[in-house]
């Protein structure tokens, strides 16, 4: 769509050509990885030169990596009861942050009796107070928080968390979706026991995502069965392009991040300066550390529907701060958790950067807000 | 792979060139199909064209489709305790045929003890009778039948089974996966409640599947939780390239159809008959009604490991006949269902055609086994 600005780089982003090429590639390429002929063997070596590429970005031996059909596939794999580790297990519940994206609140496979919520500060940070008193309750816990807000931004003590779950015997899912390839991530380094990445959130194609797991984790439960694939872990023909196009991606997102940092912070703190400047907006999270990319704004009396549409008719698409699906705003529960009343949970609007925004399309968002600032606030 | 010949189509078949073109188009299209601006609608509208396409081809109405990231997936959710429909339900146990595929035989969300086998005869067809005296115990069952077996090539008489299903107050779940695409299927024909399907067995790519629902069916449990998509039914962002190539390769599978299986079923009787000429070989089932594009054969003394491996050095890709993952080829549970014993199910050979097969493959084919069958039987 020609003279379209895209800032809703969060909820999904453009293709990197470098994925684009690796997908295109694989189709002249016809083989099942489970086949033993040729084309089977071709097949699995670009699946396995995948798990490897993002394996090594983030710190995992390649066994560990389990493809899966999406973000939400791996949480809901991830969050399982019976796991155990060398730290901790087997989990018998499971405590979420109050923020967490809402594949990883529908909480896997543990029944809604064995799951607690831990809160967050009015900055939108897990409250790890908070965590410490739920996890003396004494039965081992798996925990759940994410590496950043996919609304917010906020980056989350997931390091810290990690230190406090493993003291109480726990294991630590961080759901690494909205930081892969916007900010350095390390399952090592943050002592993450289980990790969740989506291919879609850093320039790959959707439909394809990870578990990766670090070494000793055992007793994962598969969520879909039938079929020796993934080491027993996820049943089902692997999805060869897609995969492919992940690995790519992961490469080619790790090689710009760098790079790409300091452009996107440059260019969100330009952004944010500019919105701030009318009508009095004010933006979220912006007391704690975030993510480069991301910007969720408000201003007194504003709709995010219909800032969101108003963006859209002056070609800028953004989005709501709430999660929505199949076109429907809902009331944002990041908001919420945060301790922000529904009128203003509904009055948030996100704007998200990504590996080609330039500042061009700073200008045009902030032209578009100069003009929607002062109109959609007078009706 | 230049002078391959590709007889594994049954294992994954190649990507139709209307599929490429579809799936290439949505890449430079960006949105998130959940997401309320320009490029989000227009993602929506990708993923509803093909499901519209999907539905119509099989007979149901679109709000009835469920886009899955697989056969296996949509065989999953199919498998649901609790389903009711018009004609039956809700379900307590489960009925699967003795030579479904392993995520169907893997039994869903059903409990261990709440699943049974139906018989099949020497020939590979579902045994009525068996099935009847089954659904005599009482409870409302879920049957699941596929059309076609995907080893043998076996048509299932799933009519008739719908007949008697519905009589006893039980559903039909029916796998259609390998018969989309080589003979006519639609749902209401049938009298399927719900039936499967995959992308990449029909010229569509990888990682793609759906359940497809008559109408009136409730009480399905989605596998995926935390998002609104797929009518509540399936979380998690659309693959939307995905779902646009297999929309496509929908339409230009059963557009091609009555040709293909015209061109399919001559080549097949040439090779088989071709094949019985060496080394006094045998083809399964061929007594029954067989897809067109299947055969199953063996010979005395064959191994199907060492076969396979030979064809592929003569540049042939087949499979054995078992159901093999991550390389190991394992003994058919098909065969071992019909009644062979292990030494004939590890030496059964599959070879299946698909749209670009022609004349020039099944020679080169019969040429490797005229080789093969005369020395792999010395050793």
């Amino acid at each position: 769509m020609p003279n379209r600005v895209y800032l809703d780089w969060n909820a999904t982003t453009p293709l990197r050509p470098e994925a684009r090429t690796a997908i295109v590639a694989t189709y002249d390429r016809v083989g099942n990885p489970s086949s033993v002929h040729a084309e089977g063997r071709e097949a699995r070596r670009l699946v396995e030169e995948a798990r490897a590429t993002l394996a090594a970005a983030v710190g995992a031996q390649p066994r560990n990596v389990v493809f899966t059909s999406a973000g939400t596939e791996a949480n809901a794999l991830a969050l399982s009861p019976g796991l155990r580790g060398p730290s901790g297990g087997p989990v018998e519940r499971l405590l979420v942050s109050a923020v967490e994206h809402a594949s990883v609140l529908a909480g896997g496979r543990f029944p809604a009796d064995r799951i607690g919520l831990i809160q967050v500060t009015r900055s939108g940070a897990v409250d790890l107070e908070d965590l410490k008193v739920r996890l003396k309750d004494g039965r081992s816990a798996l925990v759940s928080i994410m590496a950043a807000n996919n609304e917010t931004g906020a980056l989350q003590p997931v390091a810290e968390a990690a230190s406090v779950v493993h003291e109480a015997g726990g294991l630590l899912h961080v759901d690494a979706i909205q930081a892969l390839g916007k900010i350095p991530f390390d399952i090592r380094r943050v002592g993450a026991d289980l990790a969740t990445f989506s291919a879609h959130k850093i320039g790959g194609p959707k439909g394809v995502g990870a578990l990766v797991m670090t070494e000793g984790i055992t007793g994962l439960e598969p969520v879909l069965r039938g079929g020796g694939q993934e080491l027993n872990r996820r049943a089902g023909t692997e999805n060869v392009a897609g995969i492919a196009g992940f690995g790519a991606a992961v490469k080619a997102a790790l090689q710009a991040l760098p790079e790409d940092v300091k452009r996107m912070a440059t260019l969100r703190d330009r952004l944010e300066n500019g919105l701030r400047g009318v009508a009095r907006a004010t933006v979220f999270s912006d007391d704690v550390e975030r993510l480069p990319n991301t910007v969720l704004f408000t201003a007194p009396g504003l709709k995010a529907e219909t800032a969101v549409i108003g963006f859209d008719l002056e070609g800028i698409a953004v989005s709501s701060g709430s999660a929505c699906s199949s076109g429907k705003v809902q009331p944002s529960h990041v908001l919420s958790a945060m301790g922000y009343d529904p009128a203003v949970a509904q009055g948030a609007v996100r704007l998200s950067l990504g590996w080609s925004t330039g500042p061009e399309d700073i200008n045009r968002a902030l032209e578009a807000w100069r003009k929607l600032g002062n109109t959609l606030l007078k009706s």
